[in-house]
């Protein structure tokens, strides 16, 4: 067991952050480090805004659905698929632009811009930080454009906290390993697995709750699951210039 | 600089493979840090199918558009976005199951599998292996959903060679890190940025190819963003019940 694979398995996320800033180069250090994700076709179709300011910090909080940790932490990572520096690539070298047209540069953006993210949490739990990424930034992507003057062809995918954390949250149990990890085919024998969790889920919330709730796995991701989901991405999306269709 | 961070910045893509197994053990420890990433709502929706069987991954090789080192290498991970659990919870609890009905999973899945890869890159590195992500995958999704016995709701978004490097390539080099390193709001100054690294990789590839070729980053990215990409995506996921609309 070296450092990397320890730091990677001893992933909690944070929402629990003393008011403090990091150091400068730490901000451009774990910016390098999200850098260095390997990309489709060495496009690179991704960049990232570091916010400190306070008062955007706190408007980004309210945005994302009211998650007070994204003003209280050091720094919000907002991470942007961006097809903008590709379009004028194209424009250098006289070639039409059609990426964005379809469906691919939505899926190779989202993808990499995962790649990116997860280096930069490592990276970050590595120096002591805390992180937990943000998926609220979905919740109005117009309002999230505007702030942070976000051009066509660019668009913000998932946000990251980083910061001081003020005390650790436990380590979530997780599907058992046979779930996720398959071998030459696929293992359709998934019921019994998330039976499984289910029980193990259930303890860990008695033990959280004191008792108050044994709420499983099935019973809190169906209610996420049984909904349609946020329903202004694609359109927002359209606005930015992406067409998945 | 601790090992963590050392390991992400050395990162370089492998091609080049010894025909040789990973023991039972790294493969098991792999696909457990991949799992450790966070996801969405806990939602959990990737699974990791380790291909080892030599048929197929020579089968795959040839898939993924005629990519030797996928057959050549230990293992070919193959990521999916897996909301099929999530159907099973919601049929356990007697809620509807919506979330694949529109945009949103898609989204959600691209992004946790993104997560879940560069840990098991970041893992594989630290042991010792190369990798190199294969989008290819997508070529031809419908044949390798049959292959691997792929069902509803679960769809294979990217794949990952992992393996004993025969040799390393070179580190190359990336977008200055202004370009993607942005304060508080959009850079909008990127065409500068673009002018730089195209110099910079003018240099790489007159060095990498004894002077026969100085082609920049606008060049080769250009190349791949005047098309539309990959035009049977959409298809083969509405197949796989994800209803992109």
């Amino acid at each position: 067991m070296n450092q990397v694979i320890e730091t990677i398995l001893n992933h909690r996320s944070i929402r629990n952050y003393k008011d403090q800033a990091l150091p400068e180069e730490h901000l451009a250090l774990l910016v390098q480090c999200a850098q260095k994700a390997p990309s489709s076709n060495n496009g690179q179709p991704v960049t990232i805004i570091a916010v400190t300011d306070k008062t955007k910090k706190a408007q980004l909080a309210e945005l994302c659905g009211n998650q007070p940790y994204i003003a209280e932490a050091g720094v919000f990572f907002v991470f942007c698929i961006d097809f903008y520096r590709g379009k004028l690539a194209c424009e250098k070298t006289n070639n039409e632009f059609c990426i964005t047209d379809e469906f691919t540069a939505t899926v190779i953006g989202t993808f990499d811009a995962g790649l990116a993210m997860q280096n930069m949490i490592v990276a970050a739990e590595s120096l002591g930080y805390g992180t937990v990424p943000i998926g609220g930034i979905l919740n109005d992507p117009q309002a999230v454009i505007s702030l942070l003057e976000i051009p066509a062809y660019v668009f913000p995918i998932c946000g990251l906290v980083v910061g001081y954390p003020k005390d650790y949250s436990q380590v979530k149990p997780r599907l058992p390993l046979k779930a996720v990890f398959n071998r030459d085919k696929y293992d359709p024998n998934q019921k019994t697995y998330i039976d499984e969790y289910d029980e193990v889920m259930a303890e860990y919330m008695a033990e959280r709750t004191n008792g108050e709730s044994r709420r499983n796995w099935s019973e809190t991701i169906s209610r996420v699951y049984r909904s349609k989901g946020r329903r202004n991405i694609k359109q927002a999306m359209e606005n930015q210039k992406f067409y998945n269709h």
